[in-house]
């Protein structure tokens, strides 16, 4: 996809793929109400090109012959006032795969074509109803995994990064206005206060910008899910306290289908967060098998990606130097829980070696069998990644944006310089027009069709 | 679920499970527009409690905290005109997991109840929308796997059956009503022409209720699609063919015989209908391999429930022994279609010799590789399944309907003759009143909430 139309008609199943109650049919296009006309006879015997803008009406869809092929409400909205500003209509029918298949069909038939990923999202972007950030967010919005990744779409999409950008945007554009009017002066004989203010205004957009990317990575965090690995020596009850941390969530988990990225990866929610648990083979000091060598492999490549690293230690019997040895492995850098399994048995293991190794990381006595400490593992958990995910004002979601701000942030950066070595305003406005033109980019004020090209075709068909 | 109340609000999502663009969260019962007020924010600033019927309102879904969770669309349908005739909202937001569960989470947690499946169809029943074939029949026109199947499914859900079973009904009346009005009149005081007519009656309703049992057969492979089996000894390009006709390859092809074991099976559309087109492992006459064995009693087995068999043959090759094995080896009350395969290579299969053994059963010289002989194939097939097809009227897709219709029938039997015995009339009308109690009780005029339970929860939750 190059150059796409927008002046055409495109129609695509909005809902997602099965068998279900109902399926939405989306068509979008300059016509679209007198071209679907035909295919539906109204119960109340009106037309659907006289219907009023927001009006549902309830009919049968048939055939050009006239056979009936479901009985469907369709949902009128007029140009500009619908999500891609074009006249549309929304065909909810029976949720079937034939039924679908057949409506999709015969609108196809009759001067409709079928859209592209993303293509009711990339109209509605050109049509000016959302910026880029917007359309993006529309996106995570629909993969959001939890909550707090919920939470981030929805306030991007409400348009309050959008906001935040604009006003970056605006501080640009001031100091560019007032470096332009200022030009015909030889710097020496700028006013020290108007020096003082432009250097003020620099401060400004550079904390902005600043505040934006360290908001990065945390955001990754949210979106893609906070790696969380069991480790210990073998049977410690590593596995058991996976499952049982399942079992626990089996609701939220079974909601989160397709989140499994390895056979020993589960996805669950703890207190709003997407959570990744990871069980891993038993590490072990001195592996005989090839199989036991290659779990300890995998076991070491998921402690190196981990962001929380679960230390299990069985509490019923003594310290061992193969707990330590399973210590020894963890990278220093992770947050580490040291978790003493089988508190329904007596402890035997010596708590203070454990110190010794542990330092003053927390650690909770638990047991996959009583679920004693589970809350309190829970709360461990979340009180990690809060940390992590202080609140610092607007977020970005994006690698594209991050790159976009980098941009703008490095171009800041050399018009700054340039500012205080006191050149001449000459050679500091290109860079802060480049600085305006990363940002614009951002927002899409300013696009090409391969980027547009490269953002929506991540959408599904039907957004 | 025994007796379930009518007069709660129940909220379902009723699109099908998964991510796409759209997800439709279905709320049912007095008083919805009031409760899901609270949590909508129109563009329009108007109150949901105060919408038109059938209208659409744009805006924000948000929690009690007044946190965003989605920009939504709200459609609003008013008592009795609505799918349930309650009050029902839809509400429309992004297609993501979290999204809706988020959405779904805060309605349930407001006096809300998560719907039974099939409930809102249930309702739609209760309040006299529909009867019972068609609330059956949204369930087969969301299962349809074929426009055969689906043109069937939206004719008993348009009404069409429900006006042939009222009509049974009609006279069946008509005929007691007749029957009782004559009750005072000893038997052989009836006049001659009323008897004659009373006959008539008695035969239109026998004929109406035998043609719609005679459908159901049909119908069945209609909805449950037919099973078409490629047979042949090993080696004679049965995977090739299977691949072939789905255009992918499914099948594990190799060169090397035996290489299928499980009769794979895939569903595909031929000509309107549903086929479920199954490759076996290769019949040998001396199977030495135990999983051979296993293999070749997976074909009987296929073999027997099959409605046509496809029976394959080398062309390129001599007739052998192990053709005429295969073919011993399959019901011979079966449609089979003998496949010439390998037409891109010189003929030097015996055709008398293949006649001598498959009579006239039609023949097809066809390539796996050129598709020469695809569409003749497709035709022969679609052929064999619409002689089976020829329609006579209206169609009852159940088991249910079928055993109501059963016992109707008998019952009208029993009837007729003791009628044609001259019993008194006192004799005939008890068999009588059990026939259109039947055929009450398949429109679902009278009904128990065991069976209602049984019927709607095979539906989807949601629908």
């Amino acid at each position: 996809m190059t150059k796409i139309e927008m002046d055409d008609m495109i129609a695509a199943i909005a809902t997602p793929f099965g068998e279900g109650g109902i399926a939405v049919i989306r068509v979008s296009g300059p016509g679209v109400l007198k071209t679907v006309e035909p295919f539906f006879v109204s119960h109340e015997e009106s037309k659907l090109s006289d219907a009023a803008a927001n009006t549902i009406h309830w009919g049968k869809f048939i055939e050009t012959s006239g056979l009936p092929i479901d009985q469907v409400l369709v949902s009128i909205f007029r140009a500009p006032r619908s999500y891609t500003g074009q006249d549309v209509v929304e065909i909810s029918c029976h949720g079937g795969l034939a039924v679908t298949k057949k409506i999709l069909g015969l609108l196809l038939g009759s001067g409709i074509r079928h859209a592209e990923p993303g293509e009711f999202t990339r109209r509605a972007f050109l049509a000016g109803k959302l910026d880029l950030t917007q359309a993006e967010a529309v996106l995570d919005l629909i993969h959001a995994k939890s909550d707090r990744s919920l939470e981030i779409a929805i306030r991007q999409l409400s348009g309050s990064l959008s906001k935040t950008l604009q006003e970056v945007k605006d501080e640009l554009l001031r100091l560019l206005a007032h470096m332009e009017a200022s030009l015909d002066f030889p710097e020496e004989d700028l006013e020290v206060d108007v020096k003082t203010g432009m250097q003020r205004q620099f401060g400004s957009v550079r904390a902005k910008i600043h505040s934006l990317l360290s908001g990065f990575e945390r955001n990754q965090l949210i979106r893609e899910g906070i790696l969380v690995t069991l480790v210990g020596k073998p049977n410690v009850g590593k596995s058991s306290l996976f499952n049982a941390l399942l079992e626990r969530d089996r609701a939220l988990v079974s909601d989160l289908p397709h989140t499994t990225r390895d056979p020993l990866e589960e996805a669950l929610e703890i207190k709003g967060f997407y959570v990744r648990l990871r069980d891993t083979a038993g590490l072990i000091s001195t592996p005989e098998h090839p199989l036991d060598k290659m779990g300890m492999d995998r076991t070491l490549e998921a402690l190196r990606e981990s962001h929380v690293v679960l230390c299990v230690v069985d509490g019923s019997v003594p310290f061992e130097e193969a707990d330590r040895h399973v210590f020894n492995h963890i990278p220093k850098d992770k947050k580490i829980l040291a978790l003493i399994n089988k508190s329904d048995l007596p402890l035997r293991v010596n708590l203070t070696e454990l110190e010794s190794l542990m330092g003053d990381r927390p650690r909770i006595g638990l047991s996959a069998k009583t679920r004693e400490g589970f809350k309190e593992l829970e709360t461990k958990i979340a009180g990690f990644l809060e940390m992590k995910m202080v609140e610092t004002g607007e977020q970005i979601t994006k690698l594209r944006h991050k790159k976009a701000l980098e941009r703008a942030s490095e171009a800041l950066r050399r018009a700054e310089q340039s500012f205080r070595e006191k050149l001449s305003l000459e050679f500091v406005t290109p860079d802060l027009h480049e600085a305006l033109e990363s940002m614009r980019e951002l927002t899409g004020e300013v696009y090409s069709e391969d980027l547009l090209d490269v953002i929506f075709s991540e959408f599904c068909i039907g957004k």
